[in-house]
C-alpha cells in the first residue's frame, strides 16, 4: 500500500496542503483480498475514501488516529500543526472494531473496494465532537444527529482505492489531479472555487462575475455527496448548471466539476475543509459568503468567515473572498450588496429558498432578476415531476 | 527647512513608501523671504510642490538630482532602488539657473508661497526622458510637448510648502494626512483608490462596486490638476461625481477626494506614481484599468498594467486590481467585461468618448445602461451652456 507522487505541481499552481497530492488510487483485483476481514462503508465514508485516495484531504493520507483527532476537535489542527477542522473518522461499532485487524477490505454491497491499514482503534468522544465540530449536542442538527447515530469505534489508518468512482455525473467526475490538468491546461494563473449544494441563481451568478473580473478561471464545483433530504437533487442541480453555463459564462473561464464530499452542515468547521481541500484541486481562492455550509441557527451568519482568522494567509496557501448576502435592487437596477449599495429593503428582491420552493411547487415563475430563466425553467420541471 | 513626521503611521493602513509620511509644509511669512532670488511656478511645478511637501510623493523631500533622474529613467528606481517611474524636476531655463542658488523663493504670481534649498543643477536629457519616460519623441503627445517646450536646466533639492493650497474644491481637497485620518475614522482596513480625469460612467461604477465586494472602502480620487484642453472641465467632473456618490454609493464606504496632481499622459509610467501616491494616501489596492493614463495611440492597452510586473507586491505596497473593458450586455443584462460575458459584441452598448460628446452636444441623453440619469444631466446642463 504505497503513496504515489502525482505529478510534479506546476509552477502557478498552488501546492497542495502539506507539500504534495496525495496519491493512494491503486488498481488491484478485488478477488485478492477475498480473504481479508470486510468493512461495509456507508455514503459517507466511502466519500471520505475517495477523497482521502485522490488527495482531496491532503496531506491526510487516511483516517485520522487519536492524536490528530482530538487536535482537530481541540485546536483546529492536525497534531503536527496543519490547519484541518473536521475529524475524518472511520466509525464502526465496538462488535465491528473487535473483528477488525490489520488490513481489511472496505465494501460497497458487499465488493471490495478498497483498503485500510488499520494503524489504531479509539473510542469517539462524541459529546466532545458535538460540541466542538458543530457547536451544539442538538440532535436535530443532522451532523450531530449522524454522529449520534454512528458506532462508537474509530477505525485509523492508511486506505487505497482500487477505482475512483466516476458517480452519476462521470463527465464531471474529476480528481484533484484532473482538475489541476485542467487548470494548468488552461493556463489560469489564478483559479476561484466556489462551492455549493443549491441551484445557482443570479445573487451567486453576480458572487462568480465579481471574482471572474480579477481572478482567471472558476470551478464551479457543487457537492454531489449525500445532502438533506429535502435539497434540491443533484441532478436537478447539475440541469440548472449546465444551462447557466452554457447561456452566461465564458466556456474557457469555468470549469464545472462534482467534489464528491458528503455534507456534514458543520458551517464554520466545514467552511475551512472546503476551502483547504478546494486547493489541492488547484485554486488559489475560494467563495465563503454568509452562512456557508450551515443548517438552522446553529452559527452567526459571519462564523465561516471569521474561522479563517485562525490560521496566516500562508498556512491556508488559497486566499478567501468573503461576501455579503447579494440580491437584485430597483434602483440600482443590478445585483448588489449592502456593501456597494445605498437604498434601503423596500428596493431590494429577496426571495427565501421556503418562497422559492412554494413558487415552483406552484408552477409559477421565478423573476428574471432572481433567477436566469433558462434556470428557471429547469427547477420548475424538476418540481413539476 | 525641516522635514517633520506627520502623525505615527496608524497600524492598519499601509506604511507610506520609504516608511514616513513625508510633511514639508510649514507655516511662514512670505515677507520674510522677499530678499531671495525668485522662481515662478508654472501650475504642473506648483501641483508638483505640493505633492512633494504633504508626502503624496513620499519618499521624495524635492525635486529629484542628477543621480535619481538618470535611475528613474533607466531602471524605473530611485537610485537607492526605491521604486519610482517619473522624474519629479523642476526645469527652469539657463538663463534663469544662472541667477538661482543657494535657497530661493517660489512663487506664484509674484507671491512667494514655498521655498527650494538648491542642492543640484543639472542639464534636462530631453530626447532620452521622452523616449523612456513617454515612449515616443512625437511632439504630438501632450507630455512630450510640454517637456520639449521647458528650460533645459533642472533645479533639484528639498522644498518647503507654506500653505496647501484648497484650489476650486476646498471641501474635498485633503492630504494625505488628511485622507489617511478618514480612513482611520471609518475603520476601513482596505481601501481601493480609482484615479480618473472623466465623469464616471456605469462602466466605472461597476469597477467600484466589484472591488467594494472585496474591500472596505472606495477613495474616489479624481485628478484637478492640469489636463488636455479637451478632457472634461473639474468643475463639471465633480458635480457629476456628487450625484452619482449621492444616489449609488453606500456614503459610509466612499470617499471623494481631489488629487491635485497634473496630468503627464505618460501612460504605464504615470499609472505607477499614481499607486505609489495613492498607498501614501493610505490606499491598499489600486484600480488600473485598460489605457491607464495614455493618449492617443501611443501605449498598448495593457502596458500600464503590465509595467507593475517589474516590482515585486513588496516593494509596491500596494495592491493592482486589473480590469478589463467594461460594459453593458443587453443579454446578460448587467455591466460586463469580456472576462464575464459570453456573447458578442452585437450585444453589447459601447459608446466612445467622441460619440458621448456629440450627443451630449446635440442636446441628446444618454442611455441609463450607459450613465446614470442624474450623471447624464449634469453632463448634458454642462455641454448645453
Amino acid at each position: 500500500m504505497t503513496i504515489t507522487e502525482a505529478n510534479p505541481v506546476l509552477s502557478f499552481l498552488p501546492a497542495p496542503l502539506g507539500g504534495r497530492l496525495i496519491n493512494a488510487v491503486q488498481q488491484a483485483d478485488p478477488a485478492e483480498y477475498a480473504h481479508l476481514p470486510a468493512l461495509e462503508l456507508s455514503d459517507r465514508s466511502y466519500a471520505d475514501l475517495e477523497l482521502l485516495a485522490t488527495g482531496a484531504y491532503s496531506p491526510l493520507t487516511g483516517f485520522v488516529g487519536e492524536a490528530d483527532y482530538l487536535s482537530i476537535i481541540e485546536r483546529l489542527r492536525l497534531a503536527d500543526g496543519t490547519p484541518w477542522s473536521l475529524p475524518i473518522t472511520l466509525p464502526v461499532t465496538a462488535e465491528q472494531a473487535a473483528h477488525l485487524r490489520g488490513t481489511v477490505q472496505l465494501t460497497r454491497q458487499g465488493q471490495a473496494v478498497g483498503l485500510l491499514d488499520i494503524s489504531e482503534q479509539f473510542a469517539a468522544r462524541k459529546s466532545l465532537e458535538a460540541r466542538e465540530v458543530y457547536r451544539t449536542e442538538d440532535a436535530a442538527h443532522p451532523g450531530v444527529a449522524a454522529l449520534y447515530a454512528q458506532g462508537d469505534i474509530n477505525l485509523a489508518g492508511p486506505v487505497t482505492l482500487f477505482e475512483v468512482p466516476r458517480g452519476d455525473f462521470p463527465s464531471y467526475h474529476r480528481t484533484p489531479a484532473e482538475v489541476r490538468g485542467v487548470i494548468e491546461a488552461r493556463g489560469w494563473k489564478t483559479t476561484v472555487a466556489f462551492q455549493t449544494r443549491n441551484p445557482i441563481h443570479r445573487a451567486h451568478e453576480y458572487l462568480h462575475k465579481v471574482a471572474l473580473e480579477l481572478v482567471d478561471g472558476l470551478l464551479l464545483h457543487p457537492l454531489v455527496g449525500t445532502t438533506k433530504g429535502d435539497d434540491v437533487p443533484a441532478a436537478t442541480r447539475m440541469e440548472a448548471y449546465e444551462v447557466l453555463l452554457h447561456h452566461y459564462y465564458p466556456q474557457t473561464r469555468t470549469l464545472l466539476s462534482a467534489y464528491p464530499a458528503a455534507m456534514r452542515y458543520a458551517g464554520p468547521r466545514e467552511a475551512i475543509v472546503h476551502a483547504l481541500s478546494r486547493r489541492n484541486y488547484g485554486a488559489t481562492h475560494f467563495i465563503v459568503g454568509r452562512d456557508h455550509a450551515g443548517v438552522g441557527s446553529y452559527y452567526g451568519s459571519y462564523d465561516a468567515q471569521e474561522i479563517f482568522e485562525h490560521f496566516t494567509a500562508e498556512e491556508l496557501g488559497i486566499r478567501i473572498l468573503k461576501f455579503e448576502h447579494t440580491f437584485y435592487c430597483q434602483t440600482c437596477q443590478q445585483l448588489v450588496s449592502p456593501r456597494t449599495c445605498p437604498h434601503d429593503s423596500s428596493q431590494h428582491l429577496i426571495l427565501s429558498g421556503t418562497k422559492v420552493r412554494e413558487k415552483l411547487r406552484a408552477g409559477e415563475s421565478l423573476p428574471p432578476e432572481f433567477s436566469r430563466p433558462e434556470v428557471a425553467q429547469v427547477l420548475r420541471r424538476a418540481y413539476s415531476q
